[in-house]
């Protein structure tokens, strides 16, 4: 039985096709701010999975914690979560001293109250896997480079697929794989929460190629206005900009619309206008081969 | 070595009096929602504590953990957390089926990352102690109601203190002791998130007396306007409210003053204008008496 958390809503119809039970729950805030709580169904003995996306992660932590806690004092067999988009996997690193390894914490956090976890496409660079971030918990990571790939072939005959960075690199290989389609992968420095800088490429022999960008989670979206407005000045084709997850905080997408981006097509991880990819029966199947680990 | 996290910088004066030494910190939001913290001490074999109060709980909690997390990666031979206002213990039981009793999850989180912890005056109803609540990570209680006593004392020649419910009982019975002040304990029925009825006193031998409606939390402050009205039409002097935690959401100060109350006050474990009563010195002695537990 599977229930949906706030701001995953929109997942519930792919996991009610795999042949997983929809239960009624109740998501509200007491007036002082702090999450409420209540499962609706019997879920003594059943395997419960808490459907969620985790933008805006602070805010929405709660309710699924105690969701999985709700779950477990009444007797679930497992409870597992499924988490479309799971945040804080890029401070993966002290990159100042002082500084914690969030990733490892929050993973920590959520592990308390899961028998396993599955999401979608999880920031990983410097850890090579998700068990290394979640410990003895098992995690599984389901992958939407397939279900771009698709879309791509579906949309253009000459795409030219562009990373942005080196962290880019893992999803845009499976994807110029997928499509045949020739791929870049360039070199970005960051120089603040919003500054970046971009090692562009030559137009070359791409001049009649449909750019497009892909990239997992585009947050200010500063690294694709800058790759964007870089491309068009060295004589490429308006681009495409494409992402798993659209978090596009800021006024991300007028921006980047603004910079002569051609279309910003991204997964439904996190709900968003610019949603073109479905995720929720990836993230299904995922769930399907957790239960019982 | 004490830090102070996002709304608790008003108690660092009375840690620094205390002798304990302050640490410089630095917590920020990303532009995309997560917490970002940085310790900018070494806190390698020191004992470090954080000091926090969780009122907006779901917006502070990560800030709180994530310094903790820090502390501890960087090598602190204990962490614990000083926490003004614990939040989430009213929800002590499920009062409804399916509902989780998030008191005892919220202290499971914390307690993942504190070797004890210490705060002022939990909501302890249906649970006899803070123990019961954290379990294995000892935790300690500090208590305001001395401090209010003596404050009521030197404001008031003839106190008559009161309560509107059994759950605050404790508190009522305290400050009586300490006062010397007779005291009424009244029964409440609760019928929603901001509906109540009390069972009014008559004013009898108290129409000299000074009333002082006592509570542990004022949140919607819908208890204690419903009491400032309801002793206002028996016959009482007009109120005055004192409450330990000063939520004081949508716009309880104003509508308890609308209501008739003479005077608001707080003590300061959550940042008010109502607040007259500090609590950073005993909260302190709670920190240091806590020290290698």
């Amino acid at each position: 039985m599977f229930f949906v958390t706030p701001g995953a809503e929109h997942l519930a119809p792919a996991f009610r096709g795999a042949g997983l039970e929809q239960g009624a729950c109740v998501f509200r805030r007491f007036p002082d701010g702090e999450s409420y709580v209540r499962l609706l169904e019997d879920v003594a003995g059943r395997r419960v999975v808490l459907v969620s996306t985790l933008s805006d992660p602070d805010q929405r932590l709660m309710s699924v914690l105690l969701a999985a806690g709700a779950a477990r004092a009444q007797g679930a067999q497992e409870v597992g979560l499924a988490i479309a988009y799971l945040p804080y996997m890029r401070q993966d690193i002290a990159f100042q001293e002082g500084e914690p390894v969030s990733s490892v914490h929050f993973a920590r956090i959520l592990g308390q109250f899961a028998d396993w976890i599955v999401t979608v496409d999880p920031h990983l660079h410097r850890f090579g896997s998700l068990g290394e971030v979640f410990g003895p918990v098992p995690a599984r990571r389901v992958t939407a480079a397939g279900a771009i790939a698709d879309w791509i072939m579906s949309a253009f005959i000459r795409p030219l697929i562009i990373g942005p960075d080196s962290e880019s690199a893992q999803w845009v290989n499976a994807i110029a794989e997928r499509t045949g389609a020739p791929a870049l992968v360039l070199t970005k420095t960051r120089t603040g929460d919003r500054s970046v800088r971009i090692d562009l490429p030559e137009v070359g022999q791409f001049g009649d190629h449909q750019p497009v960008i892909v990239d997992d989670i585009v947050s200010t979206g500063t690294t694709m206005e800058k790759l964007v407005s870089g491309l068009l000045a060295k004589g490429f084709r308006a681009p495409v900009c494409c992402c798993v997850h659209a978090l596009f905080v800021e006024g991300a997408l007028a921006r980047l619309l603004d910079a002569g981006a051609l279309q910003i097509v991204s997964c439904d991880t996190v709900s968003h206008p610019s949603n073109r990819i479905g995720v929720g029966k990836l993230l299904a199947e995922g769930v399907l081969a957790s239960f019982g680990r």
